[in-house]
Parts: C-alpha cells; structure tokens; sequence
C-alpha cells in the first residue's frame, strides 16, 4: 500500500510531531525517569473498524527504534467495544511524546473507515459501489482515500491530474456541454476516460450524443436518478452524489447507478473513540 | 493574528495544492481557455459562523497575483443560509485551481467556529470559558485552534512544549500526585503553572494539598464535578472535560467551573456547507 | 501551462543555481562592478524550435526584480540560425550568475521540442501521434515533457499514478495476460483505460479477447505491426514503440497506427546551440 | 566518493520517484501479489562503460530494506553487449517501483562515462586531460562530474565558487584583459590560481603579460592552438574548448595542450541502452 | 533530553555539513585512501564543562553508520586541560570529513556549560537560580539553552510563544503597565503567570498593585534590588538582569532574588578549546 | 554581495523566526492593538562596526511588506557609542515580533567585524592580511565570512570544497608530506594552488622541496615564524595561524608573513552591544 510507505508518512509524521512537540514535552521532560519503561494498549472505547495501524508504528518508529509494537487485528477488522487493537512497548517518555499524535491520525483513519463500512453494508448486494471525492483534509488526502478503501470504498480520482471529471463550471467555460467534451477528447491522453457532470435530462441527452464514458448525476433525487438510468441504457457509466447519507443511500443504490460518492466519507467524519493507556513494566 | 501569517500558510496551502494538482488540471487545461476571465461567489448554503476567508485569499494569491478577492462579512460573524460569503475574480483556470483547495479550507475551518459558537451560546452567563484539545487534525493545529478563537472558544495549550499538564500516565509514572506535582515545580520554568487531572476526590485532596494551580476533572458527572468545586473553593482553577456536548454542557457549566474542554471541537466536527459559483466575466 | 506555474519552476531552479553558485560566483565578485548595467541577447547559433523562454525568465526573476526580459518567439515557433531569441537587461554581474543555469534550461528544452518537431514532421499526413515515455531526466519531468507538446508531440502518463499500463513485467507477475488485464479492471478508478503491451500476434489475440483498450506494440517491424493493426480492426487504440527514430517512423506511421512513443526524445537529446552575449549598457 | 553518500543522493532520488509515484503506481497495485519476490536482472543491451551503480542501490534502498543487490562489475569497467551487470532480489512490486527512475538515472550516467571513455582513449598516448564543463542538467551535476570522472575524464571546477574562469563577457566588464586580471589576484582568495579564456593571438598577449596562471584557447582549429602554445612556452597551463568532438579530437590532442573540455559530455548524450528483467522467485 | 532527539539534530547538522563540503572536500578525497581506518581523541585543550557529546556522536551517526564512538565523561562533568573527552573509530576520510563540524558544535556548547558552570558556582549557596535569555545564535536556541542546563543554569522561556513578558516596549504600546497586565491577564492561556519588565521604584508599585506573578528588574544596581526586594515581600518571584557578568555577579545574587538572567551566556561565549587527534588504527 | 542575496537569508532568516515565535508571540497579541505603528531606532551602546544591516532589512521585509527601513551608516564604518545605526517603521506587533532575531544577527555580525577591524589596525602597514577559517557557528558560515570582510579582514577558503589545505592529520594518513602533496597535486583541479601546514623547519624543507605554493606555519612563535620566512625566500605564501590575538599579533605581522588566520574571529566573538527602542507613532 504506497500511501503507508516511509517516505509518505514520514514528512506529515514529522510535522504532526514538531507541532505537538515545538521545544519539548515540559511535563513528561520534569517528570518521567528517562529509564522507565512502559506498555502502552490501544483500546477501542466503542465499535470500530480498524485503519492506520501502520502510521501509529511509524509515528514511534519515527521518535525511536527502541519501540516495539504489536496489533491483533488486520487493517478493515471489525473491533468490537473494549477490545486492545494493538500494543506498543518502550521507554515511557517516548510513549508519552508520540502519544496524541498517534491517536490524532487513528482516531481519524478508523472513523473514516467505521463510516465507510457502514455505507457499504446499507447498499450490500446492489453491486453500488461507495466512491470519496476529493472534499478531504489538506495535506491527508492519501491517508484519507486509504481509509476508505480499508472500509471498503473504492477511491475517485485523487487529485486533478489523474482523471478527467467535466462540472458544472467547466461547461460554462467551455461554452456547451458538446464543445466542453470535444476538447476534453481532443487533449486528453489516450488512457483517460472522459466523465461529465449532468443535473438534469436536457444535459444527459446532450452528453450522451457526444458520447461520454461516465456520467455523473448531481443533486437529483433517486426517481430523477431512476429516470436518467433508464434513459442511458448502460451506454455509460453512472456516478451519483449530493446529499447522500446513511438515512437515504438504500434509495439510489437500488435506482441501478453504479457508483455513489460521498463527500462527508472526508470532510465531516467523526473520529473513533480510542485512547492509550500506560502501565509501567517491572 | 499569527496562524494567518503568510510564512505560516504558505506551506500547507503549497502542500494541499500540491496534492491535489499533482502534474496539472487534466480537465481544465483542456477545455479553459486561458484568457478567460470569471467571477467566483463563494455561497453560505447553511448558517454559519466565518472563520478562514483569509486562507482563501491567500490560496488564490498563491496561484498568482492576478486573482482579487473581496469579504463580505468579518471573521466570526454568523452568515444565514444564502448569503454571499466573498467574492473572487480572476483567470478562469486559476480560480478552477484553487476551488477546492479553498474550500476544503474554509469548510473545516467555518465547522469549527460555528460548533464552537454554539457551545460558547450554549454557557452563556455562566462565565465558563469553552477550552479546545490537542486533538487537532495532524498539520493543523494552529488554524483549528485560530477558529476556536474566532468562534468565541478560548485556546488550551497549543502543544506539550507550553503548558504543563499532568496526566494520568504522568502520574503512574512518577510514583504519586505528589511526586509528580514537587518534581514539576522544581524543574518546570518560572513563567509556568501547574495543571493536574483528577478523577476522583481523593486525587483531589492530594493535588490540593501539594498546592497545584489549576484541577482537571477528567470523566465526572455534573454531580461530582459540582462537589469537587465546593473542596476546591477557589484555590485552584478548575477546568472539566470527558463527555459533555451541547446537550448537557449546561448542566456542567453552572456547576461553578472555570472552563470546559471540548475534544470534538476539532476531532469530530462537520464541514460547513460551502460552494464556489463561478461566472464568466464578460 | 501548469508545469511554467512559478510554484513548479522555483524549486529546481532554485536547485539549479545553488549547485552552479555555492558560496559565490568568485570570479564575477572579484571584477564585476555592482553598478555596471549590461544587455544580454540569446542568440540561436542553429536551427531551433523554441521551448523554456518562461524557465529563462523564472531563472532571472528569483535572482532579482530588476532584470527585464523581453522573448521575441512563441514557444513553438521555429527560429533560424544566428536570430535573436529573447533579452535580458539588468545588472551585470546578475545576469553573469544565472547565464549558465538559464542556458542549461534552453538548450535541453529547445533540444528536445526540435527533435520532437523533426518526428512530427516525419509522420505528417499519416494521423500518427508522437508520444514521449517515462525515460525522462530525473527530476526535470514536468519540463521534458511540456517541451515535448511545445515540439508538437503527445504526452503518454506523467508517472506510474495517471494511468495504466500492463507492462511484460506484469503479466509475468499476475500469470499471464487475461488474469492482468481483469485485475486491472476490477481494481483500478473508473476514469482509467486499460493499456497493455504485447510482443507477438498469440499475446495480441490473449489481449483482444479481454478487451484492453489500448494496445502497445513493442519491438516489432513494421510488417508485424501492420499485421497487427488488421487483426485488431479498430477495436483498440494502437501505440507502437521500440527502436524507433528518425530514419524508420515513416515506416511504422504508415501502417495504420494511431501513436509512436520515442524514448530518446527525453533520453538521448543533442542540445540546441543557443549563446548569451552580453553588451554594457551606457 | 562524495558524491555517492546517501545524504547528497537521497533528495534527488526522493525527488524522482515522488515525480514517477506521485499518489502510487496503480497498475502494479491493481496486479501484482505483495508477497511475491522477484529477481531482476539489469542487462547491457550495447557495449558501456558500467558507471552510477551506486544510485541504483540507493533507489531500491530508499524504497526498502528488503531489497538486496549485487554488481558484477567496477564503476569504470568496459561491459560487453548481452552481459548482466547486476542483480536486484525483493518483492515484486518494489522492483517495479524503481525500475524506471533506477534506469532513468544508471542509463544516463553510463551513457556520460562511455562517452567520455572513447574521448579519453582518442587522446591515448597525448598526456591530455579531457575536461567536463558547467553545462550540466540541473540538479544532477554532481552526479554527471562523478561520470565524467569514472570514465577517465577530469573535473574542471564544479561551480562559480571553487575556481576562478575570466570569460570573455567578464573582461567586457571589467574594461580589458589587464584589468580584469588584477581585479581577480586581489580579491580572490589566496588558494585560487587565474584562469581567463582567450580567443586570439592579441588577447594571448595581454594575458601572458599579467601572468595568468591558465589559458583557456576557445573555439580556435588546431593550427591556432599549436602557435598560441608555441607562444605560451609553458609559462600557463592550455586548456582548448569549443566545436571538438570525437572527430577531430585527435588534431586538438596532438598539438600541445594540456586539457580539452567538451560540453557534449553532460549536456548531448546518448543514453547507454539498459533494461532490466523481471523473474519471479519460486 | 528532547533537544538532543536525531530530528531535531540532523537538520542542523546536515546544514552544517553541506556548508563545510559543499561539492566535497578535496583534499582528503586526492589524498586519503578509502580503505584506511584511524582513531580520533578529542583532547580538552584547557578545562572545560562537556556539554554536546551527542551532538558529535549524531554528525559522525549521520555521515556513516561504520564509525563508533565513546565518551568517557557524563555530560555536565569538568574535564581537566589535557584530558581525553571521548574517541571515534572509523574510515580515515570520514571522520575529517566531520571533524570541523563536530568541533564547532562541540567547542561552542562546552564554552557555554563552562561559562555557566563558573557563573553558577559564583552564587553558590544563595538559591539563586542562573537564567538565560533569548539572546541565542539564529538556529541553535534549543541547543544553547541545552548547554546552559548542563552547565547547571535554568532555561527562561523557549521563544515568544511559551511565557508571558511584558516588556518596556509592550508597556508602551498598551498605555501603562496596568492595562498592558490586565490585557496580558484576560487574554492568555490559565496555565502561564504573568511576567514584567521594572525599571523603577515606580513601576514596581504598579505592577504589584495589578498582582504580576513575577517581576523583572532591569538594569538597576544591587543597592536598587535590595530596595526592590524588601518592596516586593516575596509576593512576586524576582529575576533581575541588565549588566552582570562574574565579577559583579555575587552582589546580585545577595540581594534576595530569585534568578539573575546573563545574556552572554549565548551571544558572547568563548569555544571551548578542543582538538581532534588522528592515529591510523593498524 | 552574494551572502546577502535573499535567497540565501530568507532560509536562515525563516528558521530564526520561527525558533522565536513558534506557535506566536502571546504577550504581544495580548497586549498590542494591530492597528499601532511604531518606529524604532537601533542604538550602537558601545562603538562597533557596522556588519549585517541588510539582514535586519530582510528579517522585517519576510515579516511583512509594510515595513520601512533606513539605515544611517554603510557597512563597515565605524559607529560610536550613543548614535542612531538605523530605523525601522510599521506595525508595533511586527516590529517587536522581529526585534530580538534581528538584533541576534545585527550584534553577532557587528561584533566580528568589530574585531577584525582591530586586528586589521593592528597590523596596519604591514601588508599583512587577517584571515577567517572554518570555525565559524553552524549554518552562518556565509554570513560571519561577510562579517570578516567588512571588518577588512580576507576570507580563507569557504570549505572543504573550494580550497586545498593537507594537515597534520592528512599528511598521517598519506604517509608523509611528500606523497600527501604530490597526491594532491595529481588529483586536485588545474586552478587550485596547494598549501601545506607545517609546524616545524624540517616540515618546512620537505614541503619546500615538493614545491608546495603555499605554507601555514602551525602554533609557532614569532622567532620560528622570522626563520621560516627567511628559509622560504618568496617561494610560497606564507600564512601563520594558532594562539595569535590582539596583544601579541603585532609581533607575527612583522615577521614577513603574507597573512594571519584567526579562527576566534568567529567562534569567540562578543556580541556588539545593540538596542532597538520603539516610539508610538501618533
């Protein structure tokens, strides 16, 4: 998984810690003998499902290799409330340095991916899969699209350079949902695929006869989205979004798209309930 | 207001950016004619509470100089649903650059004053202060925490390097309230007072009786929280935290607390409802 | 054009001039009076297409504000021996310090759009694309290959991350052809196509039954591609590669084709002959 | 060798695979098992003098430490068509990871040390010293130098700060070769010997009356060069520069100089044709 | 010691290294064999205070993994003139490719702890605390303020952001010492006390009259402390500065303060005098 | 003058800024209303020479855009006790947030050039030059070299890169000064000169008879010095270095030698004493 990898992790490891750490831990620098040494469990106060194990490891890693660490679930495990998902062992000052940076990214990770599964499961056996956008956190985007796929999402582009999607503003720009796909076609490399933003049926009719491989249906209601699927007749790919959440989702998934995106996956997560709690070793 | 100092955004805008533009546009550049020139309005689709424009302005002014902007409102003001937020005005392709990097900014950002604003209405009249966390999104800290201010919320320490907090595990560390508070006097800076947190009544007797400054109580229920004040008398400042939400802030504010700290504040919160409507400028 | 923006272009030109400065320019610091203005012309000292005017002007702006520049080509444009490219104007021992890095830039650029411009012209008439690879000057990607559009070619994926390409390599790795394309498929975004690069007519056939959307060729003569080309009728976009120059394409563009991708036009490129002359301004 | 330590290759190897990475290879990822390990063997396709091995383990060690490597050959060793020159062992889709900025790199600086071998050996016999230049790709002089030096090439200096080289445009400046001389020998620092390009018999003169330390003959034939040092006398060290290459090399080497310095060497070279080749482990 | 953590010291030190070699070091690199192993002795020239072992353990750490190292002193330890203070072992050419650097951190940390040390056993017996101040060398405050520790002085606070000092500039900016400490005191964090800068008996009766936590009195004679200090009644902690050096440091350190504060402990301290002995290891 | 390039300060300058001010300087946004503009005068409180303005300049101008400056005096003039060196205009908060950083550089640098300029006066009508070396304070080696030459001193090679000096510890290695020069003289660049150090006559004789061009003589009294000039005869620059200061320097210059090296000229330097002192601007 690239977006694990140390060179990744390392820079935003690096600057969470020199943010939390500035000139040093006064507290733990006039308190803690340097030669204690400590076990830390990580527990799971409520259900969750695990993601950022691995930038937990890194966050000690990166204060010490005297650390050593241990989890007992997989990444997209379910953990169930009061279970350890993992341990850590080592000179106490280090646990309590690295601390609250390491919860600050799992409580993140694993929220986004509680959410994740849950609208996974709320669309099971439709086929629909649960797409993010790119409404996510400055600087954590990669980690952020992990967490998804780790609760079983599938990742949408993952930045501007990397797929070619047509909005709203775009076709004004261009002048015309036709001009604005032609141009895409005619510049785009040949290993994209061209998606079109569309809000209503005037505007699918138009995409659909310059021909457009992926359509994606904004801020229509599921009989509106029925209606639209229908009328593509699988000559494109569908992608729905806008106002979709836990209480509606069921609705689109089973209207015969065959993608649904949600930008609060990202942008209005709430983090897992975990803490970390020290025992001094004998 | 030093968070907004360029030398300060500078690096994370170029970071966002960078992700999120990797090696281009792919759309944009394909289909924006770079010589036109367009009108963006940056749209309240929910109430809420500014806090940020100045990072929009100075994403827009990182991409080039050729971009103005204007406000509309000051940050900290409450904006209904529907209002103009600010305007920017300037290359089309640029301002299609820098939409959603701004957005993702100022979404999280007018989140955070706005429950915070909430919050602080919440404990109106009762004096309590509402205190931010240390649980800050990893690289943000400084602007979090900047709206949590704006939002009418008061700054807890900003790190481990400017405040000294003992906790738990500092405790069990050190060997006893006691210790841990006599070692921290003598070794912590003279510009410094001593906070402790405190689960129970008899921590609290021995915090008191070692004469630290300011008492944590971490995870009470209103009634403890209001007993534990009645001991304390005045010889401590007593700061809670542990649960508590807008539905039963109230009840821990008028149990004669100095202030109340919120995880959530920055850890759990959701986006404020944000878009960008371009316009092409004729 | 995303890859000129000065956030893209200051770091390694910033590099650039630290590498070639250190500590100082000791012979200019020694004879060169401060106040001594000076003229500078770019003069092309063979046949080039011009391609990095706007890295030549970046080059002189980090140094100071005070150097003007004027170009007198497009980008694009071909430009006889012994014309004037462009001017600088500023002080002298400034333009003394970013001549070399200035040139360093040019001379590959224009290098590279020439070269590309001569297979361009190689292949007209026939349709065919000129595409570049991923042999690129570590470092200089983004460059390389906006000089290769500026020539008149087609960018092929900027990195590993913007599209797909199944490569010998792969197929070994997933255990054969059918199992990599339908991997690729089942896990990768729904923007992507799917390329895949084939030897011999048996692998060609494997890649036709799973429907790959772009085929490429490697190492084939142009008897073998043409066979290809009828075999695959149209059902899949067509990129030859391997062994390819100057000498040979129009043998290759003939034969039904739709891309050729040329390793040595980033790889192996001669330099264009450009000189800066200086004049002391009175 | 200095310019191998891991702290000056680690940022522009970093820097290549961030360009060729950016958010992740996503074919090998859609493809290829992680727990499959491969060996790969780097092949010369045509005859090369083996130089920048070192980079190519630095690669694969940044990407991981389970990557073993070995070389057949020594930096500066002539390797024949068809021969292996190394091995690579780990998981699969590391190997793939590098592969390309691996060969970016190793392909570049073979192709600078081959090159500079033949010039070397078309001077056998002359006691000249082939000389690189400044005219480098930016970022990777070092690196270049370093190949210049393993194919049997000399250094000349590695920037403005570490030698003194009065060009033709610095004694515009300066007012007169006289001048320019003086100015340098006083400021400069007492360690640096005087170098100043000449491009005449009258300018030779000038300089020789001064004392210059090092004449730099530029773009004369051959015949010049032999009387300008039959007019020097050994009283400088000669240094011939301008339109020499492998052709007429020989004529330059016989007629006297000490050193000739070509910029073809790092600024026009043909790539050494490399490839590596994947095999699964069993 | 958080200042001595690897990622804190390996930017600086990297910074220093690159400004020592540059391109390299050339000497050693024409002269000294690869393959030759030698010992160091840092040999204490005259007696000093150690403070920066590891700082010298890490340059070495960060140029090759091959070189150990032993210190035979603790930090904070007096070394008699003539004594060895620790050794290397290791590649000839690394070890004087680091001697510089390591040198210049070490002499400079130990000139402080001496001079501290010396000014701390001045006031022996009194109480009274030895503090610095922010007068440190632009990129080695924490280290400074490390060596001061050692030396057996108190760290006053770290920069701008981690202490309240209201200085005579703040005081007029605010309009008098009494709004500039109710301003200070409603606007700043519950966990910092409230410092002010004194000139006067005047002022003094102010800022006691607001209720300052600690009073600094600046630039006045002992005769002017005692005063101040019989006025003060312990009601506010003391620190005193402005013209102290170790002649004149006991008269202060009598009068009843708290702390003395000596900005020459970092802006003008001499090296400690330190050599490196080379012996080649047979 | 290169090291004042702001390329070359903005990083340091940056660096110290943000070592001071940290998460923000929380007395002066407390206290200070934005809107106040101040002026400030920095006071010379004992003679120096004036060194380093140009970085104040730049420290205030990274702060912001809205801050004048003028400075009364050139670099290098001398300025006596009690005169106004410069001023600075603008905002109170950004004046204090600058002033200590500013004045840490502005006393370090004046204070080296204070020196050296006595050393100069020391051995003024002499001929003799004083010389820096390598011991100067981490990541300011640019700027105290600056310093040096503005006090009239001369700068020694900038680093192990541009400059060749075989020490003691080289000649061990390479087995004897013989080798160690001829090895350096095969290896070494053309425009290098060579210089050996040498701390006895029979040193001198076989560094003579190798032809060595410029000789340091080690930590010897004047008399040796007088009798290795006389041996030398103007066959080499002669440098002398070790235990050499203001009282006893005047003995050395006269002895014949062509420079002075004196590594306390940065690495135990007294700051110059410098305030800055804001006034309301009404």
């Amino acid at each position: 998984m690239f977006e694990l990898a140390p060179q990744n992790l390392v820079p935003i490891i690096s600057q969470a810690l020199i943010e939390d750490q500035g000139s040093g831990d006064i507290t733990t620098e006039a308190i803690v003998d340097r030669a204690l040494v400590a076990r830390g469990n990580f527990l799971a106060k409520k259900e969750l499902v695990l993601a950022g194990w691995p930038v937990v490891v890194e966050v000690f890693r990166f204060l010490s290799q005297c650390i050593s660490s241990e989890v007992l679930f997989d990444e997209g495990e379910t953990i169930v409330k009061g279970a350890v998902i993992g341990r850590i062992q080592g000179p106490a000052y280090l646990l309590l340095a690295g601390e609250r940076v390491a919860l600050n990214f799992l409580q993140r990770l694993c929220g986004i991916a509680t959410y994740t599964r849950r609208l996974v499961q709320a669309v099971e056996g439709t086929g629909v899969g649960i797409l993010d956008t790119r409404k996510t956190t400055p600087g954590l985007r990669l980690l952020e699209k992990y967490a998804v796929r780790v609760g079983g999402g599938v990742n949408h582009r993952f930045g501007l350079y990397d797929g070619v999607l047509i909005k709203e503003n775009h076709v004004t720009a261009a002048g015309g949902i036709k001009r604005a796909v032609q141009q895409a076609r005619s510049k785009v490399g040949h290993l994209h695929k061209i998606e079109i933003e569309i809000s209503n049926m005037q505007e699918l009719e138009e995409a659909l006869q310059v021909g457009v491989e992926v359509v994606l249906l904004d801020n229509m209601n599921p009989e509106d989205v029925r209606e639209s699927v229908a009328r593509i007749q699988g000559k494109a790919v569908v992608e729905v979004s806008g106002g979709i959440d836990l209480r509606n989702i069921r609705n689109y998934a089973v209207s015969g798209v065959d993608f649904i995106s949600i930008g609060a996956l990202t942008h209005s997560i709430k983090a897992a309930d975990i803490s970390l709690e020290l025992e001094i070793a004998l």
